[in-house]
């Protein structure tokens, strides 16, 4: 059953406002036993004020014991079921660096590779080749025309870059180019479905074109291709939810999930109070406003409990400048939990809060991993969470008479 | 997945007996900021005393969000996906006036309407002609007759009324001939799917006569067709479950909700004391028992909080006239919330309550909105309510060995 079936017939407009604020990582753990976690040792007053009054519970990503990454994340914070939509490898490369893929283009992750003599692969990251060295190289391979298909190719660190493929017909179902192993040619690429044959034959020729352009370079005289995939086709928030949605996002990556379920991305915000400043500005134009704070998830993945608990703390601090605006209904929750003490994505629900006029508050007086297992949103997958928004701001009909 | 995969294979038979008591609209809303609920306003002695050794949780009628009608409230309730389960508006329509639909029935809303001089809609519903005026003209539609069709006209309320009809080879797949909207003529009813065309035939000719009995009227000199429906196809209680069940219910649509699920209406009981009678005069026919209060949802649709609380307080005090009947389980819940905040059916979970010997009871002594979320049931989606029910009652043998 997909949530989307019901909010498609049922959605209804009015002027309310949904503020969406994401804590990347927001969930944590102890880092003794015993002890707080990063958001329990933070001093939050303003995120339990919003306690008072709003329900809390605890939101799992994908499934039980399941952690995501910042794809699938996000898609179940926006309503879309992570297990149905899924965002190829190549798609989501794209996006983080901030290239807005359009219908059928095909995005594909190249590394840089060494070739030995003999044609085999004898480093499958050419060396780790520095970004100063491999940029102008991939850079070069701007010079491949292929009749009928425009060709881009961005540079990404060290030895990954990214090609996308966009003319009529190309399918993204081929499987990847590089053997995982050394000693051996690059695999040619091979179409899995009847309708990528022609997406196998444009990178042929784009191999072939590469292969003469760096030919003669000591480290990266090559590249294999990954994870071939075609712009993911997800339905709009419009469509979905009837909703005018913004994206107010600092880094590339979350601009780019947004926008692939049709948010617009607006203004060029650096920190938090940039962001509720263009949240403001944009009040009257958007229904729905998707504000991502990324350092509670960075400072988990270095396992630096003391920089998340400060960042934590920032985050809290600018909710204020958010309430202010006097949204119908301000959400808080994470795309996933980010505990210091893995440095690493997790599976552990995360704590996540709806504050509104309707919602039915449940007695907590503060917000963490302890209290919202005890909340009244209980636990509860995070695909439900928009069905949750449109209800509290009274954008969602009755089911059935 | 469908619980009932599981029920049909797994159910026993025994001798015990199960209760189900529905609050209609039973979950509340605080009327003022960090106030109680209608719920925990009330004085519920006898609701507190099942929480002792009972367990209870917080039932989500469809969908975290999604805010029912009674029809998939009470689908939820029965045990039904009310995903799966769709009944369509006309049928909803006939079982709320007490029609008892049939196999290969179809049932459709009509509304009286005006027409011009040019055979155009100059209102949709005759002037909201009154319910004296517009009964003997739904009567005057019986003397339509079409040849191997059993046709019944029932009115209902003003402008509006129900035809059935009642034959071989009829779908339900009929597109509204309400163009909703005036200056032009009705629509002509049009199938679509290959089972409706026969529908369409038969309705095109019960329009024809109608037109004819109606000409030379002022205000309904035409009416509309909407909601086409066949008889929704519910698998039974008995087949499902293995239990004879019995509804005591007041007003027709709960009545004819759970007929479609195959249970037997017993009984002509008014209130809740006459309920407990027909409960107890029946106790050795059936094995289920639905018992149906309609006013703490009135109440709350009322947007009287003060209402729904003393009418909570009257459904409290006739417990003790269904737990003296000692049934091996006794179910207390709500098919969705009504807050009087809201005056209106709302996506809250509602409180709900199992007392058996074998329950796992959760150290509440308490019934409400808010103890409910940290009772031993947890959250969960009332379509699991059923499966519940039948564990308690020792009724549902081992899954797998």
């Amino acid at each position: 059953m997909d949530i989307h079936d019901l909010t498609r017939q049922l959605h209804a407009k009015n002027n309310s406002k949904i503020i969406m604020m994401v804590a990347d990582g927001l969930g944590g753990l102890p880092f003794e036993k015993g002890g707080p976690t990063e958001l329990e040792a933070a001093d939050t007053p303003n995120l339990d004020a919003l306690a008072v009054n709003g329900v809390q519970g605890a939101s799992i990503p994908v499934l039980p014991g399941i952690s995501p990454g910042s794809g699938p994340g996000h898609l179940g914070l926006f309503g879309y079921d992570p297990i149905k939509y899924q965002i190829g490898r190549g798609a989501l490369e794209a996006t983080g660096i901030g290239f807005e893929l359009q219908d059928g283009d095909v995005a594909i992750r190249c590394n840089f590779c060494t070739l030995d003599a003999d044609g085999n692969i004898s480093d499958r990251r050419a060396g780790r080749i520095p970004t100063e060295e491999s940029t102008p190289l991939a850079e070069r391979l701007r010079q491949i025309t292929i009749d009928g298909i425009k060709i881009f190719v961005e540079p990404v660190k060290e030895h990954r870059f990214v090609v996308v493929f966009r003319g009529e017909g190309l399918g993204g179902h081929v499987y990847d180019t590089d053997p995982q192993t050394t000693g051996v040619p690059p695999l040619d690429p091979i179409a899995y479905d009847d309708d990528s044959h022609k997406t196998v034959e444009v990178a042929k020729e784009f191999l072939r074109q590469a292969r003469e352009l760096l030919d003669g370079e000591e480290k990266a005289n090559f590249h294999t291709m990954r994870g071939f995939a075609a712009k993911p086709n997800l339905p709009t928030y419009d469509e979905v939810y009837g909703l005018r949605a913004a994206a107010v996002a600092v880094y590339p990556m979350y601009k780019g999930l947004a926008r692939l379920v049709g948010m617009d991305i607006v203004g060029n915000a650096q920190n938090l109070e940039e962001q509720a400043t263009v949240v403001k500005e944009n009040w009257d134009n958007y229904d729905f406003f998707f504000v991502h704070f990324k350092y509670t998830d960075s400072t988990g993945e270095d396992g630096n409990f003391d920089a998340k608990k400060a960042r934590t703390e920032e985050f809290d601090a600018a909710i204020p400048l958010f309430t202010q605006l006097d949204p119908e209904v301000l959400i808080v929750t994470g795309d996933h939990s980010t505990p210091a003490f893995l440095s690493s994505h997790s599976w552990h629900p995360v704590p996540t809060l709806i504050a509104s006029e309707c919602c039915r508050p449940d007695n907590h007086t503060a917000f963490n991993e302890t209290t919202c297992i005890t909340g009244g949103l209980g636990q509860f997958e995070a695909k439900y969470l928009m069905s949750l928004a449109l209800a509290n701001a009274d954008r969602l009909g009755k089911y059935g008479a």
